[in-house]
């Protein structure tokens, strides 16, 4: 039984790599993934206006991918945009790296510690631990303050500014997991860590496409879903305005 | 000086009663209101699909509100759909009636419940409250088993089933205060009130438009606006797709 | 209608200042302010103790008030002394600054910070923000070290501590909003927040005795008082040794 | 060295079988009690108004004990009124028996449950569990509906009242140690007890007087005595209007 | 890449079947599992006594573990006995089905309950939630009252308790996932989630076993192992009389 | 009546100054001190591995003071190790310096904070901080940095160690008391707090050797154990493997 989880970008710029960054996990996953991004929306996800623009778009990305027969589905953002309009939507698990790296930052040890693009995320980070229940377990989120169109300019330097802000997370915030609080942050996980363990600080860095990848594919094996219960059937034919987004 | 608000119902059905509700503000406030619905969108907020599919249009009309020289506007639904959207894209106030209303309960007992339409828009109600900061004050939210589209069926068996609701959440759940869940409930709040004084529960009954409507003038004319370090600007011209929208 | 509300200023020293701090207000709402101080309790409120020998002589002037025909009354001090038991004692709404401007700071942002006088207050206002269950939503309390019958001493220099720790609470505590701490600060809320956009924090002042009194308004307006199933009418007469007090 | 205690009852209704409650308690602690009750306040503490009356002359009655070379101070009421008050009036420890007894019942067992005399004082019972920090300890209080003035009348029947809530307490709320939620049920705890453990509900009693008593003979023996940082020295001479009080 | 999973039951009664309870997780997972118990310690794990003489047992079977070259190891019963202590013994992931499964439920809908054997070990798991950052998302914990060795005796009157209880959970504690409580719990998740489905009420039923396995691949997989720093290396070799123990 | 107290030293290390350490009680309690160590276990206690290996021994010496006719114990470590095995195990009051001292602290100001050996046990004491439910009490864990075996090494400089952090506790934490955070720290407790009042710091810090102690002999007196309803009794003949430990 192969696992198809679609990984779907929530803006409308093009993001090739994304498959490329969970290649690895084929070697103990059966899995296949597909990648898409939307073609109404934002540029980017930058705040609460930018996850109300994607929503709609995410939602009938969604509705398509159950529709193709895929699995389970990915929101490739920290933000969680849409994540429960898009689970009112469709009947397969629909996961959120936010939610899930950070549950999985939590079994991992006291404390983890989001370090993010920029200090204007916070507020919503902080948000979304408090709504997932594990305000307590979050440290900080800290900031490189790099935006995220800049993230691929200078790959050297983000990882200096990741690597800094992680040791505060560390020695000032008692933080002792770090998740990587971007899922444009592409290749730099294994290396941010490799530098914190190299200076001592033996602390798990989590990649967030990676870790909610897997879970996707675990949910997905298990015959878990989403609980309807939670997640009340919404009725998609009363829309009003919104005809060209679903006839595609 | 008179401050003008806007009343927006979040959704394409037509809700003429709005002005006629808030009316009587005008003996202790200088205060106009004007009210308008959405030309795109859900028929009603029913969760979180309806609000992220409600959002665009949300905006599309606060913006609209503030070209039009409006002075704050009021989001018409408890569930307060699109309310951190709308705060990052205008600079005048805009108030949501779940948060308002449930802010001034707070002030007016130890504990307050809301009375809403459904069980299902339990969790969304409690999210709130929680992201609110009043988790603690919130005694319970308890539902009618009334769909928003039949709350004027029967103006007498919904007093009932208010005022049975409303004596559990005083007797068991120990709650001091009432708030309407709904906006939907109109004219009822002050019979709610007396029927209850009438057994003995001498507990306020908050009407979530008139308190949301007088907290806004009360805003307003004070000169204050959301934080815009909470709610950064959001870069409208960016977006794809939504032309149509804002072109209006 | 006009709304009748009276400041009680919770000590023996006059304040004449205060109806000039809230004069404005008029011009968006129909109210009518009335003043007055204490015949016996302390000079000022610095602590418990202070709000002990205070609150027999707010509970008194309470009482005069609603006698008096008044519709609303403001105990005129952040640290909301003889709040609950006033509130046993009459059935007009009662108001205290502190609450009331933490609840409509909550909503103008994530997180508020209270700017106050000395540190020594700050566990009071801690503790007053955890009963009114706004704890999570407090980023911080701060102090500009100056007592209060000093506050008028030196505006300009106080104007400057009130900046240093207002842009203290932005930048390292992470609020979004200030609450001036102290209703002592008069004629500063407007020129601070001005000082603070004018470095680039983009963050509201709220002014206490005008967000009160504004809200005061609203609730008498609305019909509104405090439950008095939270707040059991006490019996005034069974008192011992408190006639003097009384028979004013 | 024999720790000299003295148990003040915060009302001016002679309670005089208070000594012989906790007189057993020289079998294991080297103490001596004296008791007194106020000559101003009210007849009895039944809500925030008459804690608020009460605390002046709790006040005094505190600094005349410490002229008197008492070592420790109880007041005597599960409300705690004038705690904090009389805490920044004197330099000796001042216990109540709320804070004492909730803290020694969270170290017996998982959760306490407080078994009072009217469901009137459970919001302030609540408000000093959050306040103290016991709020996740406390499971519930629950109210025997007999007022204070009537708790003598039928000794039997109160038993039997406070059996059927204790029993509620631990099947419904989950608790496993029940605090006497009075200081006026006087010779009742240990009954109280028996008759749980009879039906096979093993938790334990907690009598507030003995066991704030013990605590007030430990902490004086130990030479601590509360913050003075958490509770600023207070100065007295500047009251007006208090004078009779103090010159006693 | 095949992930060796080890399950250590960690009690001294033998469980044959734990294997086949996970067989199918190979369908999409590359997983070998193995399987021991303990040669020293309690019969079964019913409490913190039980937890205290099985933890040396554990920690030998976890360092075993490592030396056989095993990649993640499960500790199976739901009150994860030995989990830290464990974690400071090897630098394999140590998995324990109450935190793993908790936090797993906590992602598939608002509140998760947990159904299992006795209402005596409630407290044990309520504490765990606490600590796990879970305790806001945990709407109870309900117990069938069928002691643990004795879960097999009935498999359908298991199975009418399970859904008894389930049910309660959905309608009066509002939670809309369940959690077997207990890894005894063999072959019964699918049939209680069917039942559950069967009578309306569609909420995903978590199977303990299947999920921390799915969950341990994952870990491993990732590469990802317990914080170092949250968990410090133990240094086994200073122990004084556990040298059987470990000379195995 | 005089009460028969035993420290149990929860590691093989002989400690023998801690019957002195709590000599002076007998001034104001009727009190017999008797100390014994474990035959098994750790050399310390550093972490949970350790907690893990000291409770089977803790568990047999409990059992051995109550057939001894001792009667309470008191388990001479911070991090309460194998304190609710124990309380499972025997009939007679157990207590742990941790919860205690953090309880009695709770009730002497605002906030306390520990102040301990390494930073390495400060997750420790935060979790039990949590479960004990004193979490908001709680200002902060502060370290030293000097491990257990190296406290006697240099008094004066360890002084000087717990001076500066207990001011930094006091200054930037807002801590009001300060307990003392390893029961190794020994005669230390009375000459930091005069060196803190010294400096001005009016707190009171805790020792919590006595402090415990004193508690023990009050519940003991009053004929408090813990509830049998939280720490069901565990059955000790089904242990397989520990033989020779209870043989003794």
């Amino acid at each position: 039984m192969t696992i198809k989880v679609r990984i779907i970008t929530p803006h409308v710029t093009p993001r090739p790599q994304k498959i490329e960054e969970v290649a690895g996990l084929n070697e103990f996953l059966n899995v296949a993934f597909s990648h898409v991004n939307l073609t109404i929306g934002p540029p980017s996800i930058q705040g609460m206006f930018d996850d109300g623009f994607a929503t709609p778009g995410i939602v009938a990305r969604c509705i398509e991918a159950e529709r193709d027969g895929v699995n389970a589905v990915l929101i490739d953002c920290m933000g969680d945009p849409g994540l429960d309009a898009a689970r009112e939507a469709v009947s397969i698990p629909v996961l959120g790296p936010g939610e899930t790296t950070m549950h999985v930052a939590a079994m991992l040890g006291h404390k983890f510690a989001v370090v993010t693009v920029l200090d204007q995320v916070r507020p919503l980070l902080e948000k979304h631990a408090k709504i997932y229940g594990l305000q307590e377990k979050l440290a900080s989120v800290r900031a490189v303050d790099v935006a995220v169109n800049h993230i691929g300019d200078d790959p050297d330097g983000l990882l200096a500014r990741l690597l800094e802000q992680s040791k505060k997370a560390v020695m000032e915030d008692h933080a002792d997991c770090i998740v990587l609080g971007c899922t444009g942050f592409l290749g730099v996980s294994d290396r941010l860590q490799a530098a914190l363990h190299q200076d001592g600080l033996m602390v798990p860095v989590l990649n967030p496409l990676r870790t909610t990848a897997s879970l996707a594919v675990a949910l997905a094996g298990l015959g878990l879903r989403h609980s309807q219960r939670a997640y009340a059937r919404a009725d998609i034919s009363a829309l009003v305005g919104y005809g060209a987004l679903f006839s595609k």
